[in-house]
């Protein structure tokens, strides 16, 4: 079905609603669109995922690609293996390469690292006030940034801008104070075609799961019956 | 002093004594050390950190390095740049690369996202159990990879065991649980030469940021008893 060597995104079969259209193999969809990278989808059970794929992923998550023998998981790994593929996701001379990588890596460990925390004590009803301040305080800096620069290198779209964005447009970062320079960069870098395409297709792709469920419990319920 | 092209390593002039031995520049020390690379270290102040050197460093932190023309941030983007200058810090197949990149992010997106904000939390008297069971949870399941493994790639130490040792050398992630292969790992690791090195080397450089200062202040009072 598809050759061994074609690259392939995994992700699950199914998610339940509340995360579709934020699962992380959007990242990795989202920069194959840019690059104009011909790509399939393949996926493992949601159901048992904390073990089912320690393999590929030992801690039991998703996305994880593979590429002509190359298995790579995380998905701040899995976009710069991408990037090293096609000049639309990262210029080619060194400092282009090594300022996407930073601000790659900034998007994961200055941003994500206290903006993941904190949605997590938030919606546990455990909001810190240290946290709190902590997200403020980088999401000022980086609207001071963003205030200076359209893009966050080379004056151009980069992976790092997709996955920046990426961490920028959850709903409650998103309107975690006003700054209006990081409100216009995720408004023009998530209104880009490839994104939209990405988004939709990861929903499609759910929602078929949602089918495939639901016959999956009607064979049940006709073996049981047949018992 | 230095020329301008040559490996440089910025870090603080001077910082209290509890970060000592653990602020970030060393794992770029360990890095070059490693490597056998020649590297020069220069500093900003300390005073004023947050606004003084926000053109190198958005988010007022350290370290950044400097290399011939390159100017980067970000710990984990500073060892991946540091990574493609030698082979004794990241093998050169493809496979090699690949894995290095992927566990390295790993030590910055699956272990130590959790681990800052836990000791954080913990540290300010307000800890989480949400955020302690997702940290067990995950030094789990590194235990079980490093129960298999000696080191996290290609059966060779990389830039990914200094970083993931790096991350797990926190006294309170050392302690947090009775986990044998990750403590004879994080033993192993930071019981390489570079390592010892680079951490006296910099303990060294903040005891003489000390009498820096000690000598400016004694400065400052002669100044002020003549006026």
């Amino acid at each position: 079905m598809n050759a061994a060597n074609e690259l392939t995104i995994w992700t699950y079969d199914w998610v339940p609603e509340g995360p579709r259209g934020f699962v992380r193999d959007l990242r990795l969809r989202w920069a194959c669109e840019e690059a104009g990278l011909r790509y399939a989808v393949r996926t493992i059970p949601f159901d048992g995922r904390e073990t089912n794929h320690l393999a590929q992923q030992p801690f039991g998550q998703v996305p994880f690609l593979q590429d002509e023998g190359i298995e790579i998981f995380e998905s701040g790994a899995c976009l710069l293996h991408l990037a090293r593929k096609s000049d639309k996701l990262m210029p080619r001379d060194p400092v282009g390469e090594a300022k996407t990588s930073q601000w790659t890596i900034a998007a994961l460990n200055s941003i994500e690292m206290v903006t993941v925390p904190w949605w997590f004590l938030k919606i546990s009803g455990a909001e810190n006030e240290g946290i709190t301040g902590w997200v403020g305080k980088r999401l000022d800096q980086l609207e001071r940034v963003l205030s200076e620069q359209e893009w966050l290198v080379a004056g151009r779209f980069t992976v790092a801008d997709l996955l920046m964005a990426d961490v920028l447009r959850i709903s409650a970062v998103r309107s975690f104070g006003d700054r209006p320079s990081t409100e216009a960069y995720v408004t023009r870098v998530t209104g880009r075609h490839s994104f939209k395409k990405a988004r939709a297709d990861q929903i499609a792709h759910f929602e078929r799961g949602d089918q495939q469920r639901a016959s999956a419990t009607a064979h049940n319920s006709n073996h049981s019956l047949k018992e």
